[in-house]
């Protein structure tokens, strides 16, 4: 059986060339938000490369597989797709290694004081030895203990990158154990090591919270996650302590968070996602010089052409044999 | 025989207090360069623990011992202390975690665009998905090459974290082997492992240029060092590379650095040191968006009070017993 591949993604030309001469009995379509399908395309689509265009159920009855261009599946919950069977696949594992990367890089700036010396910078301001000795030295690393809440695979190379600075790790998953189930896309590049880290279930947050000298969010927003790190839980982290979002906004109180940063109860924060994107020309967040803000950059990956590639023939090859496929979403755990 | 120590930095009183209390013996003086010490004290000095301010060698004739409070030094070159022989011993050792941290938060925040993320911030834009895969994506650290010009102990601590990143590591020492002669200070905190770097000899220095991706220059100031990175050698890096300096302005050809970062044949660049500080107001460095600017920060210490405490009371003890002291700058190496 022929199968019918549609991609609404704006890939380049070489990147179908490419999947063409590794699978050249698929039939490729291509579309857009702007330019979609014709209708007797969609109807023979079995194999849909997306990420924020899907059609309705009824237009795509051919459908076997919906391979997202993201690592989160939360945007797909307002659907007519989700409430189906057919089998979800995200682009997990290829965001680990930069996603960690980013991690590593936002507390390493928030403990060598990046946003104070920032300030200086913008005013063209030498400090004083004094000044320097006082207000521009580093927070200890090594030592310190760093809550990972959420440990897949991004969370445990952030694990791992973290032990290399002398961290101690306290990991937080649903079950209180790494990993989850399903065949996982492999990169061959995340190059974890021993897993150091001490783990707890969600329903331990607290008191990781409470031992936590930087928290770092990187859990998939669910009906479960939203909301999870509040008022209350922020509270309980040890003051002055560092705040990282690389997950979704609506998991972190934004506004409770941007309190405790301006009274001081927590030392620095550093976001890449937020409840609202774009990030509204009107937030605090702009001009918030105790926050490290970016535009959703943490996922962003040096090998992203080849690894979708790898990961799109590999599932398309999967959806022929009839066989699992990688990446599949868990629609009752939500991600 | 008594030990006179005269310090002239502004250390809390709890540091003297504990001094005190560790080595109850020593006679402790305090002194500035607003308010030098007594002649007929510093006619009695044994042991100087200073940073910018020294005596004539005439008006100390006791002095055994000079402790400096850097880790570089070619300020003490110009002094009348410099061509005596006795001891100068620096602040080694405890800089290494921070260095080492510092390097590598500036190779994640250029491989991860930072420079180009800061004036999106700037303008409150948030780019679009297009121009985040186009310009925002980061570079590939995993299997790209550090050149580390400097394989003391920063260095091979530097060579540690970027290994944790999966990076290559080139190391240039004045001999091609890592370390030096002499007692070192350690604090116990550099986790330093397995060292799997290739080390060359300065007199390759081109070969190491030629191969990396990432320039880190942490080599002391010397007469030999003075000018070691020009145009002709920033001209062989791969194009687009990075260069770190947080040794020594003086090092790097600054103006020849500016060109290439300009004309983007050196891809981005972060600099802790410069050939004037305090940075002038109008020092084209404060606004090159493609360039980190720090002021000299990179090797403040979290630990640095109970650290120099330590290093004093060693030094202090094994005067007293005429061992030979840790941290000895060889004068003709010059560091």
């Amino acid at each position: 059986m022929t199968q019918t591949y549609l991609c609404t993604l704006p890939l380049p030309e070489e990147w179908f060339g490419e999947l063409r001469r590794r699978l050249p009995d698929v039939e490729i379509h291509r579309a857009s938000v702007d330019r979609p399908p014709e209708p007797d395309v969609l109807a023979r689509v079995d194999f849909l490369h997306t990420s924020e265009w899907f059609p309705d159920r009824a237009d795509a009855p051919a459908l076997r597989c919906i391979q997202l261009d993201t690592s989160g599946v939360d945007h797909v919950r307002s659907t007519s797709l989700w409430d189906t069977t057919i089998p979800i696949t995200t682009l997990g594992g290829i965001a680990p290694v930069p996603m960690a990367e980013y991690a590593m890089m936002a507390i390493l700036e928030l403990a060598h004081r990046m946003p104070l010396i920032e300030r200086h910078r913008a005013e063209r301001s030498w400090p004083s030895n004094a000044e320097r000795l006082a207000n521009l030295t580093p927070v200890d690393l090594p030592g310190a203990t760093v809550g990972v809440v959420g440990y897949g695979r991004i969370g445990r190379e952030i694990s791992r990158l973290a032990g290399a600075f002398g961290m101690n790790v306290l990991g937080v998953s649903r079950s209180g154990r790494a990993g989850a189930g399903g065949d996982k896309f492999d990169t061959g590049r995340s190059t974890a090591g021993e897993d150091r880290a001490e783990l707890f279930p969600v329903s331990e947050l607290d008191e990781v919270l409470r031992r936590s000298d930087v928290l770092v969010v990187v859990v998939p927003l669910t009906e479960s996650t939203r909301g999870l790190i509040g008022a209350g839980q922020l509270d309980q982290l040890r003051p002055g302590s560092f705040v990282v979002n690389i997950a979704r906004g609506g998991i972190v109180d934004e506004a409770a968070l941007l309190d405790r940063l301006r009274d001081g109860r927590v030392g620095g924060v550093a976001l890449d996602v937020f409840d609202d994107e774009p990030l509204p020309p009107d937030s605090p967040w702009w001009s918030e010089s105790g926050a490290l803000i970016t535009p959703h950059v943490a996922g962003l990956a040096p090998q992203y052409h080849a690894q979708t590639l790898d990961l799109v023939v590999e599932n398309l090859t999967r959806l022929a044999e009839d066989r699992p496929l990688v990446n599949e979403v868990d629609r009752v755990a939500g991600y």
